[in-house]
């Protein structure tokens, strides 16, 4: 089956960024703006059919935010694990969403994994939301910029990470340390997070090498979790940035 | 006309943070487990009517994810800025969303405000989401929490609050400063943060005392909203507690 990529941004991204496109369908009467010029010289370029049509051949796709264009490209293409492995990596960081039930979640998860630089994305084959037409949208066109892993074993996986010299970090609201107490700058790392309401499992806490939290100013906690991932995650970014570059 | 709070854990937070509520109808098919029975305390407690109703009394609101419990509220109230600044302030902040468009990125902003112990939140009354049901359950009561005062004019609203002290600190992702570059500990600020693709409008920039950015790892720069907002006002927490706790 293919999947379906809406908007202008969303198409040009999975165009620049080598997503396998069949077809590219522009509506005849959308506005002609520098946009759809690049969706046109960058299908043009790649050899990929685009065609003109009528708004009524948009009708059956209305449940979609199209902004008069469409794309329909082949499924994402998840990475592997050991293949992920395989290959060298230094002061790096994957990102492991255990469970994430809310496409727009695993969206802004995406785009915020790809601004701070997180090398792959782990989620599990179960219990998880894939990653369909509304999270390539919501991730506006980040996901063809990262590998996607998907896993049957959570914990198998992190095992696997960690034989292979990546340190463990789990979020836990009732974790000792504060995120920004660890130093993230000189290991390759897998920071993980856990479902809206569940948080992380206690077999993945088991075999955590750190454990943090998120102090919070209030009583309130209750931080959706592409906001937590995007705290620490840029913590890690800021500690970095200070480190090796002043 | 009344808002619709649906879905247990709102209502909680509706009910424990006082706001109006007119009635709570509960599903009679409904598993009753904690949360329905402090709903059904919080409601006895506060002489606010509830009554168990058949499933068929909730097709009518299949729309909302209501888990059964739906409550009937006065609309929220606005805070009105004369008034805040009226009241003393210390070390305090404020965020300004100027022209949000995304009720999920306001429900998820509100709740990262209140877990960050900001003071209120402001939004224009003119091209911005207001608050609705969305907003309500999407902040996951966090509404309840916080003042949002809604106002005619943004540039109006900063200069009143420059001239009441406050600093007013824009994001922008051409400026100099990065966000940990300010120290955020000895001043009442207000955070502001623009649309989700115009930005911070240019009259806001000019009035503005710091102009910050968030530094990407990547060249791909795209945070969501409510992601690049966490991000910014949890180095302020982060901030004042490395300076007062330890």
């Amino acid at each position: 089956m293919e999947d379906i990529i809406y908007g202008k941004n969303a198409v040009i991204e999975a165009l620049e960024n080598n997503r396998t496109i069949n077809k590219v369908l522009i509506m005849n009467s959308v506005h002609n703006d520098t946009k759809i010029d690049r969706i046109k010289e960058l299908a043009h370029n790649k050899n990929i059919i685009f065609r003109f049509v009528a708004k009524e051949e948009f009708v059956k796709y209305k449940e979609y935010n199209h902004q008069g264009v469409l794309a329909f490209a082949s499924p994402i293409e998840y990475a592997n694990l050991e293949d992920f492995l395989s290959k060298p990596h230094k002061n790096s960081s994957v990102v492991f969403l255990d469970g994430i039930e809310d496409v727009h979640n695993l969206g802004a998860s995406v785009r915020a994994c790809v601004c701070a630089g997180v090398e792959a994305i782990i989620i599990p084959s179960r219990r998880s939301v894939q990653v369909n037409s509304v999270v390539e949208k919501t991730s506006a066109g980040a996901i063809n910029r990262i590998s996607i892993i998907k896993v049957n074993s959570p914990v198998n996986a992190l095992q696997k990470l960690k034989e292979n010299d990546w340190w463990v970090i789990a979020t836990d609201a009732s974790a000792k340390d504060n995120y920004y107490d660890i130093d993230y700058t000189d290991m390759n790392f897998v920071l993980v997070l856990g479902a809206e309401h569940a948080g992380v499992s206690k077999s993945i806490m088991n075999l955590s090498d750190f454990k943090i939290k998120i102090p919070m100013a209030t009583d309130f906690n209750s931080l959706n979790v592409s906001n937590a991932l995007s705290i620490i995650i840029f913590e890690t970014v800021r500690q970095k940035n200070k480190k090796f570059v002043f």
